[in-house]
C-alpha cells in the first residue's frame, strides 16, 4: 500500500476506484445515521501554509465523524523548514499525530514532507495539483452519471484558467479512461508537462484528452462542464479588467454555453466562485443543471474515504458499512 | 420549530421557558457526573468575525460534553460576504456542519447567514443583540431568584450604557414579564427602535419597563443590578476620561448604590469588567451580592441547551437527564 | 495533593516518580492498542502567549487520546492580564473549561493564574523553567538508562546557553538525586538563584552538581549530554556571528566531543535543533547516540501522565493500565 497522497499519478485506477467505492460506503453509512469510530482517538495533524475554509472544515468534520480529532495549525503557527529543518519537524510530528494533511505553497514542499514523514501524508493543495478537491469531482462525476453511461464513456470539459484544479481534473478522468478537454485561450492552456501525464494516463486507460480553443469541439457532447475563478492563486493576480479581456465572454459558463453541450450535462465548480465572472447566477442556480454544491459536500465524502484508506482501515471500514447497510 | 436563534422575538415566552428549562436539566445531569452524547460526532462551526474568549470556549466545551466538537473559524479565518457570496458560504458550509454560530459586526450578517444556510444558526452577538448572553443571564436570575418571588415579581435593572447586552437583557425580562429598568444618561439609553419591542412584550406577558436617569425610580426594590463596560464595542470608542464624565461617579455599581436596592439584591455583569469603572472590587468580590461568575459559568449552560434545542434533541435530552436524575 | 505543576520544586521526589510511572504505564497502554477514556468530556483550556507547536500538539493529542479536547487560545486570541484582571479570566476559565496549562512569557503570569483558577493549572514553559520539558526528558532517561544503572548513578550533562530547558533538567536531575553538569562559558551558566535550588535539592537526594568550563571535568564518564539552541528565547538575541564566537567550536555537540563521554553516552536535545550550529547532523542523527526523536515523542508521554494526575485520576487510571497490560 502506498504510504501517501501526493498527487493521483502515484495510483493504479484499481486503488483510485477502491477510495471511491470506500469514500461512497462510508457516506451512505453515516447519511443512514450509523456511527463509525475507525478512527477513534486519532489525532491528523493539518498544517496550513495558506488559508483554506473548505478543506480544513471537511478534514475536521471527518475526523469528528470517525472519531478522531483534527488539529489545525494555521499559517504562521508552523512554519516548514523555517526554524528548523523539514526533516526534523516532519519526524517529530509523526512522534506526535498519527496522519498529517498539509497545504502547501509549492509542491516540492509537501513531497518533503510525505518523504521524511514516517506517518501518512496527504496533499491538501500544492500549486502543481489539488488531489483531495481531485477525489470529490470524481465522487461527485460517479454520483451523476447520465443514465447508461460509465466514466470511459464520459466527455468532461475544464472551461478556462489551467488551475491546479483543472490540472487535477485531468489526472484523475484520464486515469479512469474518460475523455478530458480543456477549452480555454492559448496562453492559459495545460502546458506540456501536465500533457505528458494526460498522454501516459490515456495510453493505459484508454481515454482520451484534448486541449482546444474551439467550441465547437469543447462543448459538443459534453457530459460535464467544470470551471474555476480566473485568477491564480498563486501567481501575482491578473487585475479584473485584465482577465475580462482575456476570458469574456467566451469562457463564461452562462445558459448559451450549456446549450451547447449535451441536454444532460452538469454544471461543476470548485468553488469559491466569482458570480458574474467565469458563471453566472442563472447556471450556478439551476437545480436541473448544477452539483456544484453536491460537489462541495464530496469534499467531506473524499476526505473520509482518504483518511480511512491511508490509515489502513479500507477492509474493516467497509466490512462495518456493509453490514450496517444490510449489503 | 424555528430553525434559527437570531433574536429571541422570535420565540415565545413558553419556547424561551422551555429552552430554559432544558438548559438547567442538562446542568444538573453533568453536575451529577452523568455523560451525554446526544449531540455524538457532530459539528458546530463558530465563525468569528471578532475575537471573543467566553463564547468561544462555552460552544466548545458545550461541543465536547454534549459528545461533538466545536471547530473555531478564527477572525480572518473565514470572510463572511467576502471571496464569495454570502449565499454560497451558507450552502457549503450548511454541507460540511451540522449547526453554525456567528459572531458578527453587523446584524444583517446573521440575518442573511441565517437565511441561507439550511442548518441552524445562533447570533452569538451582534451590533444589535447577544441572545446567548441572554439566556445565560436569565437562567442565572432564575437560579437566583428571592425567596418567594417568580420571575414576573422581579425588578432587574441594567445601569450605564446601552449596549447590546442591555438591549438584549431588556428583550428577555419584557418577555418573561418582568419589570425591566433602563437606568442610564439620557444620551445613552434604550432608543426608540428597542422600546417598541418592549412595549409589544409587555403588552403580551404583563410585564413593565422603564427608561429613566432618576436614581430613586430604578434603585427602588431592585432584585438585580446588571452592568457592563462604559465603552461601545462597535463603535469609536470614547476616552476614558470623556466616559467617566458621562457615568462616573453616579452610574457606578458600588456599596452606596446597592444600599439603595432590596436587600437581596445580587449584581450581575456579562464580563469582562473594568473594576474600578462599572463597578467597584468591593461589589464584585461580595460573596453575598455578586453572582458574575454564577453568570459567566451559565454561559455553558445556556450554551448547551441552544445546541441541544436547535438540534432538535430536547425531548431525548430531557427524557435522558430526567431518568438520570431520578426525576 | 498539589493543584497546579508550576514548578517541579513544590513536588517531593516521590510525588514526581508517581506522575513518572503513570506517565509510563499510560504509554505502554496506548503502544498496546488499549484506549483510556479517563478524562471522557473534559476540556483543556491551552493559553499561549507565545507560538509552540510541539507544546500545543503534545497536549491536544494527549487530551484526544484520553477522551477529552484541548482548546487552543493562540497568541492575541486571549490576553492574560490585559483587557481584564487576571484575577477574572482566571476564575472565569476555571467556570468553563475542567483543566488549564499556558505557555507565559513571564513567570509571574503563569504564578497569577495558578493561583487565581480553582481548576488545576500547568505551567507550558516561562521565562524561568520548561517543567513539562523536564518530566518527557527525565522519561527518556529512565527509558534509555544505562545497563545496570539507577537514575542516582547517572551523569547528565547540559551543553551550552543556560535556558529554561537547562534550568528545568537540573531541577529534575538534582531532585532524582542523579549527577548535574553545566557546562559552558562563564557569562552563560547557570545563576546563583537557581544554584540555590539544586543545592537544597542535593542536600535530601544525595545528588551532585557542578557548573564548569573544564570539559575533562564535564564530559568524562557521562551517560548523557543535552543541549538547546544558542540563542535566549526571550532576550533580545544575539546575532548569529556573535554566539558562534561565544559557544563555537568548544561547546558543539559533535562526534569529538562525543567521544569523551561514556561509551554508552546518549544524545539529547528540546528540539528545534539549528543543525550546524550546537549539533552536527551526524550526531543528530547516529541512531545509536541520538534519543532526541524519542525524547520529543516522550512530551506527548510527559503530557499524558501530568494530565491525568492533575485531573486527580492516577489511581484509577493505574489499574486500568494494569489490568488491560496484564500487570
Amino acid at each position: 500500500m502506498k504510504k501517501n497522497y501526493v498527487t493521483t499519478q502515484d495510483f493504479t485506477k484499481e486503488e483510485l476506484l477502491d477510495i471511491i467505492n470506500l469514500s461512497i460506503n462510508i457516506k451512505k453509512n453515516i447519511k443512514a445515521g450509523y456511527h463509525l469510530n475507525v478512527l477513534y482517538h486519532k489525532t491528523l495533524g493539518m498544517i496550513f501554509e495558506q488559508a483554506s475554509t473548505r478543506t480544513r472544515v471537511s478534514f475536521e468534520t471527518a475526523m469528528t465523524q470517525l472519531g478522531g480529532h483534527a488539529q489545525y495549525l494555521a499559517p504562521g503557527q508552523i512554519q516548514l523548514g523555517k526554524h528548523e529543518s523539514m526533516k526534523d519537524t516532519a519526524i517529530v510530528l509523526s512522534r506526535l499525530t498519527d496522519i498529517l494533511m498539509a497545504r502547501v505553497i509549492e509542491h516540492k514542499t509537501i513531497e518533503e514532507l510525505a518523504h521524511y514523514a514516517t506517518v501518512p501524508v496527504i496533499n491538501g493543495m500544492s500549486d502543481y495539483n489539488h488531489p483531495t478537491q481531485e477525489m470529490g469531482d470524481i465522487i461527485t462525476i460517479f454520483e451523476h452519471m447520465p443514465e447508461g453511461k460509465r466514466i470511459e464513456d464520459c466527455k468532461v470539459v475544464f472551461v478556462g484558467d489551467c488551475t491546479q484544479v483543472c490540472a487535477s481534473l485531468m489526472m484523475m478522468i484520464t486515469k479512469m479512461g474518460g475523455h478530458f478537454v480543456h477549452y480555454g485561450p492559448k496562453d492559459f492552456q495545460l502546458k506540456e508537462d501536465y500533457l505528458k501525464l494526460a498522454e501516459e494516463n490515456c495510453k493505459v486507460s484508454g481515454g482520451t484528452y484534448v486541449v482546444t480553443e474551439d467550441p465547437e469541439v469543447a462543448l459538443k457532447d459534453a457530459d460535464f462542464i467544470y470551471t474555476d475563478v480566473w485568477y491564480g492563486l498563486y501567481e501575482s493576480e491578473l487585475p479584473k479588467e485584465e482577465r475580462m479581456k482575456i476570458f469574456y465572454p467566451k469562457y463564461q459558463v452562462n445558459r448559451d454555453m450549456i446549450s451547447k453541450c449535451s441536454p444532460h450535462v452538469k454544471f461543476m465548480h470548485c468553488l469559491p466562485a466569482t458570480r458574474g465572472e467565469e458563471v453566472t447566477d442563472e447556471i450556478m442556480d439551476d437545480p436541473n443543471v448544477s452539483i456544484c454544491f453536491d460537489e462541495a459536500e464530496n469534499r467531506l465524502t473524499a476526505m473520509r474515504g482518504l483518511l480511512v484508506y491511508f490509515m489502513g482501515k479500507m477492509e474493516e471500514t467497509n466490512a462495518i458499512c456493509k453490514k450496517n447497510l444490510g449489503l
